[in-house]
């Protein structure tokens, strides 16, 4: 397929209240229910850059360290990052505002993947993706290293061939201050 | 505080039946709905460790290799595997089952690291973990790596320092051959 | 209060995915599903131009001409129009689409309106709104008209001082032609 | 078809009682909510007259002036007014209940209108409605004079056709005032 | 309390419609949900009659023998039947329709407890019962010999003590065969 | 079908965490949501044993004495105690659990009994029984009483017919009282 698309063509923007069955004992928001949400706007957009039905394939490690509280208002911004044959990497960004407190707070950024498949669920060849602004062209760049890494962590791929992971973890410079 | 505790003493199993609602077009459950069960899974084993309110602080990535239908039975088994100050890892295994055909699938594991907060969500010491078996060992000892990993994915920790991280990426024998 | 607050500090876009539960016999959404929508996605504009609580005062009449399908991505754009002392009039667009069969339908508009309360529930007064683009204006004038007939129908005004809403019902011309 | 039918043959009560989630920040029912209830109950309500699956049409304008609290039972009571061909008005009237202090408010009232449809969703005729009290009698009559109004306010109906709408709007007497 | 009430003045009327999320695998209702129906609808009546908060004491056993399918209507019908200080018994009706087969079918009766208590849990006195018609009279007297079967089934009563009793096993006629 | 099965072979164990939405006024766990969780818990252990499709046939009475707060653990363990051709008496246990606390309370003891089905809901034999410890064996012999109790109270057997119950009412003892 040689066609390709431009990353707003994927770009999704959900808005949720937090209400009170999805929180924890402190009135906070449940680390599961916003995984959830990440996962239904992330297909969202991997929906739109391919035209297909998808399915999750992985979602990246994740850390929650702002509480959401009860009545807050979360937004989740997603877009495709980069496509490889059938699959393709979303980036997503979430705020939490307190709107009578006129506070926003941007709380997590996760990367989920995501399969085009056909009605038979086998895998399907999605569009490229054309970066543009710098942004869109870092998030492209780092789609490879992420890719890499997640490899590695599920076994699928050996270390020593990860050449891109190397940034991510400063190997380079690690490598060479033991070397010294 | 000197306490220990034993992993069965955190041990929780779950049952869910994936109902309509929690499945994709394709009739299988949606990656999302999941992680919510593995958050509220997890969570409760760090309740059983450290008889208090957790909070959850990150999810390791995972990965959806097995689709699971509309109708299986869900059974997922959590454990805590290490405890860290106020933080405890959660290792959870997933099972799902096809009861009608007689086929049941490990299709996920998983990791997650919660947080005992006392009643103002302010971290609060929780009991050491004592592992038995040598499987349990076997997870103590990597819950170690495993934080370095999260300490770096989340920049928290430089490279450089994270010595256990070595042996997942086979750090030691990629550094051996470059320095040949 | 002598602030005034632009129309797009108060845009919020909200996505859903019309799941089983939300469906009739047909498998297409239910009416009051999609109101309950409306309600919440209104609800967020106004409290993010008021930043208050608000309560829903009114929804306009909605007639329901396009069925959205089991599968669809429902969008909901809404914005403030106008604010009257403690109420804000909010337009609503809604589309759906089917993303597989790359369609997507302007599916309904509506007018909902909601006052700003204190934590005791008393109206309280909101920023002024100052319309911009040709489109605000014309949703700001359109505002007092629907605002007289919404007063008519719910009985609290006479129709006969209902001057701006003559011009929905076309009674000037009504009463010109009858006139002669 | 030349079959009628009477008014209590359609007659539904729905009962429910506010939980958490179907509360707003101050603790009182959400609009949305009870938009989502009166769809239902109205369908009901529409089925049982046509013997057919119902589609919505349209909801006539709502204002909320009584806010129900958490807890209270809130009574839905819905009942054919009129048919026209193969669309149906549905009257509902709501009552909200604090059992504890024994006080019984009667909340809200609205019109819905809804479409039988066969397998295929396309509109297929309904039996005449027949009003035998006061009541039924004023609700059949008054049901011509807001489905001109619906009409109107869609833009399907020019309001010089409207002939039934005038006494809505007073508007004889207006016309009069104006002609002096 | 001297004080008596009517059966009617806790009559409850719910009307439920079956929704995918409610049935199993063959697309009937769950069981499980419809208690969770009855206990709702019970616990109505229960409040009405006793203007108290109410807390479920007992559901009778229950048998399932008309499967109630997807789409289906249920309309369930409870009212007080009888009190013993603080606890009431409810009687439940329900009813499966499927309105485009034009088909009603009668498919539970079912018998609830509940405690009337005060703001602390506490159980207080409640209304007299005063049946009126026929069939009001026989379930009044019915709920003492099913009151009897509940405290010898839960072994608070010696069945030498449950007088009442008899006439449900046929006791009387079994005892006097034996004794021939 | 001369199979047998083990008990242990149908057991299974379901975690819930009390949620706002599951509480009433007192925020106590409402109990048609507890016999909502004991219907489909009781169902996958019948599944289990028969490896079918399992429709619910019915419920023994039930009583509520403990009640479980919001945001308590709750965990129900099932497993069959018994099977006549295509139905299976289930037992459940349920604990609740106050973490932070460390309290848990074994709170209610239930049996449901379900049928297995073929894909037209046609019943179908299962898999014998095998008892093999002192408790399983007590179960498995009490299953008979409480069968006979259940065709009794749903009128379907005579209780001249019903030897087995005479267990549990003392009955023999009351008739030897009598015959003296």
């Amino acid at each position: 397929m040689g066609k390709t698309k431009k990353v707003q063509e994927s770009e999704v923007v959900m808005t949720e209240m937090v209400l009170p069955n999805d929180t924890n004992t402190l009135d906070n928001l449940m680390g599961g229910k916003l995984m959830h949400w990440l996962d239904v706007v992330g297909a969202i957009a991997a929906q739109k850059h391919s035209n297909r039905i998808v399915v999750t394939a992985s979602a990246d490690s994740i850390s929650f360290k702002h509480p959401i509280a009860l009545g807050n208002v979360v937004t989740l911004k997603a877009q495709v990052t980069r496509s490889f044959n059938s699959s393709m990497e979303v980036y997503i960004e979430v705020w939490a505002e307190d709107i009578p407190a006129n506070k926003k707070t941007k709380t997590h950024r996760a990367f989920f993947t995501f399969v085009a498949v056909d009605q038979n669920g086998r895998p399907i060849e999605v569009p490229k993706l054309e970066p543009t602004t710098d942004e869109e062209k870092e998030l492209f760049d780092g789609a490879l290293r992420r890719r890499q890494l997640r490899l590695v962590l599920s076994k699928r791929m050996d270390p020593k061939d990860a050449v891109e992971l190397k940034s991510i973890f400063g190997l380079e410079e690690a490598l060479g201050a033991k070397k010294k």
